[in-house]
Formats: C-alpha cells, sequence, structure tokens
C-alpha cells in the first residue's frame, strides 16, 4: 500500500493523523515515535525523513550480496521466494486484525455489509487452498460480527485462536485485542 | 489462517498439493523443501512435524524474556505492538501478490465479479487511510485486470510499482512476478 499522503512526498511527516484529525497508528512509522509521547499522538515532532536512511541500510546490505542474489537487470531487488504457508498466513492476520482494529466503531449498514462480503471473498480468495476452506467454514458457523469495531476485533480474535488451537499454538487473551491491534502497550 | 488440512493435524505432511492435485506452494513450509526437489513438488517425502522444533525455538526464546515483556497471564505472547505503516504495507503486499499468484488462470465471471469487489472493498477498508485513498484513486484509474491469474498478478506488479515510484524506491520488473509470487526461482 502507499505509505504516504498524497502531497507528503516520502518523509511520513504529517501520517500520523486520519480524515478526522485522529490519531492514526496504521498511518505512522514507529520510527516517528521516538518524537512523540506513546502511541496517543499528542506533542508530535516531525521527524527526519525515513526513506534516505531505508535506501541506505538496503544498499549497504545489497553491497555484500553477489550478483546471482539479485533479480536480473536490478540492483536492489534480491530473488526472494514466494510466502510459504507460515509467512502468507502471518501477513494475513496482521493484514485481518489490523483492518478490524481500524473498522468503525459504528458502521453503517453499507460498511457492516461490505465487510462481511470482504470476508466471505476472503474466504473464497485466499492462496492457501485448506486454509481457505477452513476458513469458509468457520465462517458458515460463526457469522463475521460486524456490528461494531470491538465486536469485528474480537470476533477476529477468536477466528484466529481456532487456527491457533488446530496448530497446538496457545490461545491468546481477547481481551488485549486492543493493545495488541490498535493502541499499542503504553498504557497496558 | 488455518495452516493444516483439515484433517492433517499439524505436521504439515501432507500440505504440497492442492484441490486438483497439483503443487500448492501456499499451502506448503519451505522447511518441508529440503525432502523434495525444487518447488515442482516431485519427489515428496513427508518432513519431519514442524510444530514440535517451532515450540521448542519459541520456548528458547522466550524464556529470557523478563515477564514484563509478556501479556499478562501468557507465557508465550509478548507485548507485540500494532503493525506500523511499513509493517501493515509489507505484509498486505505479500497477501495481495500471493492471492493474485493463485487467481485462476481462466476465472469464471463469477470469480472476475469476486475479484473486482474484493479489491474495491480492500480500498475501503485497508487501515491506512491515506494509503487507502490511493489505492482506491489507483483503481478508479486503473481498473484491475481480473482476466486472468498472469493478467491480475501484473496489474498487481504495476499497482505495487505505482506506489514504489511515490515513496522513491526502485521499480520491481514485473517480468519476474511468476518467480517472485508463484514458483519461485529455482528454474530462472
Amino acid at each position: 500500500m502507499s505509505n504516504e499522503t498524497p502531497d507528503q512526498g516520502v518523509t511520513f511527516k504529517s501520517l500520523l493523523f486520519n480524515e478526522n484529525g485522529k490519531f492514526c497508528l496504521p498511518c505512522t512509522l514507529y520510527k516517528s515515535f521516538q518524537y512523540i509521547s506513546g502511541t496517543t499522538g499528542k506533542s508530535v515532532t516531525s521527524p527526519a525523513p525515513i526513506q534516505e536512511e531505508t535506501i541506505s541500510k538496503q544498499s549497504t546490505a545489497l553491497s555484500t550480496l553477489p550478483s546471482s542474489d539479485l533479480i536480473p537487470g536490478s540492483r536492489t531487488y534480491v530473488k526472494e521466494d514466494p510466502p510459504d504457508v507460515n509467512k502468507l498466513g502471518s501477513a494475513s492476520w496482521t493484514f485481518l486484525h489490523a483492518v478490524a482494529a481500524k473498522y468503525p466503531e459504528k458502521p453503517t449498514p453499507f460498511q457492516q455489509e461490505e465487510m462481511s462480503d470482504f470476508l466471505n471473498i476472503f474466504s473464497h480468495v485466499y492462496p492457501c487452498f485448506w486454509c481457505a476452506k477452513d476458513f469458509e467454514k468457520y465462517i458458515k458457523e460463526n457469522a463475521p460480527n460486524v456490528k461494531s469495531q470491538e465486536e469485528l476485533s474480537i470476533w477476529m480474535c477468536q477466528a484466529h485462536n481456532k487456527v491457533n488451537k488446530k496448530l497446538g499454538k496457545a490461545q491468546f487473551n481477547c481481551d488485549f485485542w486492543k493493545a495488541r491491534w490498535k493502541d499499542g502497550w503504553d498504557e497496558q
């Protein structure tokens, strides 16, 4: 996704707030946080441009790679393999939990319908066929609760825990969904 | 997402093939690949269970953490902060490129409609408001090409490059979409 506002360039200097003036964590680089107090968005000071540092670090790292590790014709892209089931699962849960945490606290009927449709289609297009089938089955037995941000976030947490259980992983305490996926742990 | 087949437990022993018997990379752990030839799925030998190793390594790492770094009441979950704009962007692109790479080569009209709807809703629910607005604008000016897996994958690559350009990052050569997001680099 684009990590900038349409008119802010690539310095991430003004990405702390969203359309209604509220703090927008998913619009912000943690790198910026050393300049502000916690994750509340108060006392904001513009951080130095991030992009230059990123490119600098990337160049240093890449300069040590044999050219055979780079994509032909590229000086920056390494031959990274497609995501396996774990990397895809981790990336997808990060995306889904973040979507739920940013869902409106009081969604309109249209927003509720769109979210239900989105999760339904998600279960059809998810690249791991078996995982998609499991998710489709879970949705049929446990309709996504799209009534509010909190209800959707807890539903997502419970859906994730169902998978954790299948994989023999520990259950995440859904009481902490907001700290994990929305506000951070500063005030915990 | 679930990383298992409904009836295979958590050993990932039988996740190499999808519903039509074809090799399914997004269903597979790279850990398994040391047991098979390349990414073709040929000469498959079941790998040792992954989960135990994962838990073992995780436990070792966690045992060195102060309890204040762990979520109250948990012995396994650390207080990880919500994803920032970079982590969310990286996770979301991984998900989107993988979805495109697994999209049917000859999608039905229904599958094409669902994918168009999915990307449209994606631009409404993406957690970073500014990023979502950029993506929504891009979709309006460049309708997703959902006619085939290759066309959708190249469209996604071009959409990502539009963001790369905005961020001052190098352009990815979309001729390599299949090696990067579907087949891997073994035969490159």
